[in-house]
């Protein structure tokens, strides 16, 4: 081949890009301690490195305990939480499957355009946007549809700030001889998540929100149930990359040798780094976290409150890690975060959907969560607004 | 919902990881320079942070440059080179479309998988692993063939350390009015690659080959013309994660205003190293780069032939970055690699399938492809096999 080819596009050379100063208090990511980043910035090290394979088996009991579960096939997914509902539905789901999926916001939504392209037949349950999952509308619709092979939702949903009843709805579920593939991605670290209490199948997180990890990777968690599903399949996984059947090599390893081969190259540094975030939390304690994100979430409700905002969401289904506020009149919404953002170096993030202009999203998640940074926050909007 | 359910699996805590000192001579990851490592390490910010668009806005032109290509749609996918795969082949495959893929080695074989996952019936076209494709294979298979609608092949296989002749593949699909979908995970910054000049049609690649980043973004490159089939396509694509027609809106934005909206949250901490990786090749320039890599190449090639090695692939066809060794009598594969790894801090790679125990793989790649990096292996095999 020859090397002599003309070259385009010689490229002026741009600047080191530099990170500017963020205090992430959006719907995600969520601001990272500095002994993560450290951990990320770690020598690059190989995929199959005996060191590597220890520290992955470290991180799949960390995961195993913030999922608290016993599940064996536990393990990040080499992607965006999106990946991780892809892997989830995938593995689950074949064509022609009749599925439900509950929705109440967006990404309900997505999970349920998601089994559609896996080629199942699809039937939402729907609930106002801002209110809990219905679990009484997933039975009626279980009982109309027999032969359901699974049920689909999201605990936490990120566009509306409110929490669904797991426990209720993988109950429904089992009792009706269905899956559940259950979307923790907001949730996890954040409020309680109790994958064997639930008798949850397939579940998917992302590592950016409550677990204040950079972005990149999806912790999943499969019931042995749900494993043998995918084993007793009639038609092949869409992805490849998603097979279970086939990534497991690289995650568990050999059924008798434990020996890890080669599948696909996983993240190696952002994998470095969920280990320390995982570390963290295994360190406060499970318990201790949850109780932080709710104090400083907390402030937050108060502080907005008082100066005249409403939330959107009832208390007892309010997630404290996801506050959605409504603006009352007069409040600029794109001006305001902007100058948050410029001004005071906060990120919050805007409405999705139908609430776009008409909310914010303030999320209390992670290292996030703390008293300090809810006080900077209501400062800087109580001095932008006054 | 109860914060007092009671905890299982309280964990002990496991020691921070320590990555140890490796050199990367391997098939992948490759070596990552320092200022790359610290590029990742910066403050996670919003994935729509407006520095967050004019570093991703950088990355694009430099994937340009480095594809050498003016195509629009060129971002990095949000996953393993893997993954990347499944995104141009399922952008560009409807079921039941008729595919050609050419098999010779271990990632046309995956490919091929894919592909029929993607629900095509698959052609395949055969050459012996460490030859290169034959594009007159390809030719006859398109004549028998007609209304094929794309033809896969990988540039540089990482199985067998062959190069296949891009340019020829990519101008007989052309010339069947077939699309060509191409892997460069481990040619591309390694040797010319050339895009528009070979007239390629989607097109994905890896970042911890020869741009000696740490894994998880596949750099990717569609032609005006595989835009427009995945604009025309008659079903949807089978992942929406992957679908262009949706990531487009944060990698591209508005057709409009250009502005950005929310697809998925891209690897933040990843993209900023990445950037970082193609800056130091646009400032050391391609066509250097390309001559390091195939210098260092050199040095090992002669040192392990003056040991009584031979290699696997024809001087002619030979991947400067992926050298396939063959081993002769009497060397033990397993305990060399062990002790090259555990005494010298040097990883090489194993043989795959057909070659395992019979066969190395050492990378020159990215920041490994420097003479120190090539002596060093070359003397560590020196003091293990004597």
């Amino acid at each position: 081949m020859p090397t002599d080819t003309p070259l385009k596009n010689e490229l002026p050379l741009v600047d080191v890009f530099e990170s500017p100063d963020r205090l992430l208090m959006g719907a995600g990511p969520s601001r990272v301690h500095g002994d993560v980043l450290k951990a990320m910035a770690q020598t690059t090290i190989g995929h199959l490195d005996p060191a590597m394979v220890v520290m992955m088996d470290e991180l799949k009991d960390m995961l195993r305990y913030v999922f608290q579960t016993g599940n064996v096939m536990t393990f990040p997914v080499s992607g965006p939480g999106s990946l991780g509902m892809e892997a989830c539905v995938n593995n689950i789901v074949e064509p022609d499957d009749k599925v439900i999926v509950a929705i109440n916001g967006v990404f309900g939504t997505r999970m349920a355009e998601v089994t559609r392209r896996a080629g199942a037949e699809v039937i939402v349950t729907e609930d106002e946007w801002g209110m809990a999952v219905d679990p009484n509308k997933v039975e009626a619709a279980l009982k109309a549809n027999p032969g359901v092979k699974a049920v689909g939702f999201v605990h936490a949903e990120t566009s509306t700030g409110a929490l669904s009843d797991a426990a209720a709805i993988c109950r429904l579920a089992k009792n009706h001889d269905a899956m559940s593939i259950v979307d923790t991605v907001t949730s996890l670290g954040g409020v309680p998540v109790n994958i064997d209490v639930w008798g949850a199948d397939a579940v998917y997180s992302g590592t950016q929100k409550c677990l204040s990890c950079p972005p990149g990777l999806s912790p999943m968690t499969f019931s042995d149930r749900a494993v043998q599903a995918t084993l007793d399949r009639e038609t092949p996984v869409q992805s490849w990359l998603l097979d279970l059947s086939l990534v497991a090599s690289y995650w568990q390893g050999d059924a008798k040798s434990g020996a890890r081969t080669y599948h696909h190259t996983a993240p190696v540094n952002t994998l470095m780094g969920l280990h320390e975030a995982l570390r963290r939390i295994v360190q406060e304690g499970l318990k201790n976290v949850w109780a932080r994100h709710k104090a400083a979430s907390d402030i937050i409700v108060a502080g907005m409150e008082e100066m005249g905002f409403s939330m959107l969401v009832d208390a007892n289904i309010r997630l404290p890690e996801l506050l959605t506020i409504i603006l009352p009149e007069g409040i600029d919404d794109t001006a305001v975060r902007g100058k948050l953002l410029n001004d005071h170096r906060i990120e919050i993030s805007a409405g999705l959907g139908p609430f776009a202009g008409k909310l914010w999203r303030i999320g209390v998640m992670g290292e996030g969560a703390r008293p300090e940074n809810a006080e900077r926050v209501l400062r800087a909007i109580k001095a932008l607004i006054s």
